[in-house]
């Protein structure tokens, strides 16, 4: 393949503990090990939230220093992405990870549904932690859950909120956001390309029993792949 | 023409104050006397904010009896539709008109971004505006500020919580939610007639400087219009 596809490999993700499936990856040195296996099989991208002692979501900031610290160690010249998502937080504590200095970090840019509650990310908390990113020269990953979020990004790249061309992934079949809908994924392809050129690359996540489906779509459109 | 569009006018919104506008109606009886000189010149249906005796947008239902009262007397057979938008209150509250039994009430599908703040539409108070206009036999106007809503609003229909045909209006121009785009409006389009079918009616709504762009569009392509 002229173009291969970069894998990005969410090890833990936020929702799922050990009580859903024991073989989620939950402490650090498990995160790692898992990180370090799909870092060998080939992803390029390690997207990574972190737990607390409970297993629960957290933000904090020396665990995600020791995430990093392991996977620099383990799998030297991956890209490391930390999420800056609210399932771990709601106010600027979700941003308090960006001063490690990570290669790249998620950014929410518009509000949304998830299943039981709102996706809060206020007009303020955005700009703060696109802020932050620049601060701290950390890469944006746009994770659009809507149509308007990646025009939300456009805004932001034109204000020089966002400084290099935005790299957007599409999160498809949340429960009360975007479900996993081919037409809908074409028209988010095409929307990358309208606004940020034919070359733009963007990636796509389908959330649970979607993943296979929105990978295939994915790679079938020259997209990149969250695992 | 064969099938001519409804006009729906909005004689307050929940924004403009007299500061901004000395000619905005804010009074209950400037409102009902705008909404006649509206109803005489062909709007079919008019879309209801009330404000507190400051200009400031309010949910209080007995403000709305009084300007439902009104418009019946001046504007016989007009369709009434009630607001249940987020601008006048965050709870409960935002349903406390709907025991008048008006024609119509807007009904938000998802959250989004406003110009200053979240707008807050939370799964539990969608269910919930949804039951109580299915109690009091209100037909809903769903409010998409974003695709995904028009998904949302096929998936409550199938759930029988919207039990006709959903009548989507489409918002378009608020800051940092969707902004007034004509490849998004014509997808809008084609979403609903993919969901709802072909004949299925919509509206849709420019906000601020957007409105007369967004009345061409809807006007064109055999949409209803909120002026
Ligand atoms: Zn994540
Ligand atoms: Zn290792
Ligand atoms: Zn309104
Ligand atoms: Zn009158």
């Amino acid at each position: 393949m002229s173009n291969p596809a970069i894998i990005c490999v969410a090890i833990t993700g936020s929702v799922p503990t050990k009580a859903d499936n024991p073989a989620v990856p939950v402490t650090l040195s498990e995160q790692i090990e898992s990180t370090h296996a799909a870092f060998e099989a080939g992803a390029a991208i390690a997207h990574c939230h972190v737990r607390d002692d409970e297993g629960k979501p957290t933000s904090d900031a020396e665990r995600f220093a020791r995430l990093k610290e392991g996977i620099e160690a383990h799998c030297p010249g991956m890209i490391i992405q930390l999420s800056t998502g609210g399932r771990s937080g709601s106010g600027l504590e979700r941003g308090g990870m960006l001063p490690l200095r990570p290669d790249m970090a998620s950014l929410s840019v518009g509000s949304n549904n998830f299943p039981t509650r709102v996706y809060e990310n206020s007009p303020q908390l955005i700009e703060w932690l696109a802020y932050e990113m620049r601060t701290y020269d950390v890469k944006p990953e746009i994770e659009a859950f809507d149509l308007s979020h990646i025009y939300h990004a456009k805004l932001m790249h034109d204000r020089g909120e966002i400084p290099e061309t935005p790299y957007v992934q599409f999160v498809m079949g949340v429960k009360n956001a975007m479900p996993a809908v081919k037409r809908v994924f074409d028209f988010y392809v095409e929307t990358v390309h309208e606004l940020f050129g034919p070359y733009a690359p963007w990636c796509a996540a389908g959330v649970g029993r979607h993943q296979a489906e929105v990978n295939k779509w994915a790679a079938e459109a020259g997209g990149h792949l969250r695992t």
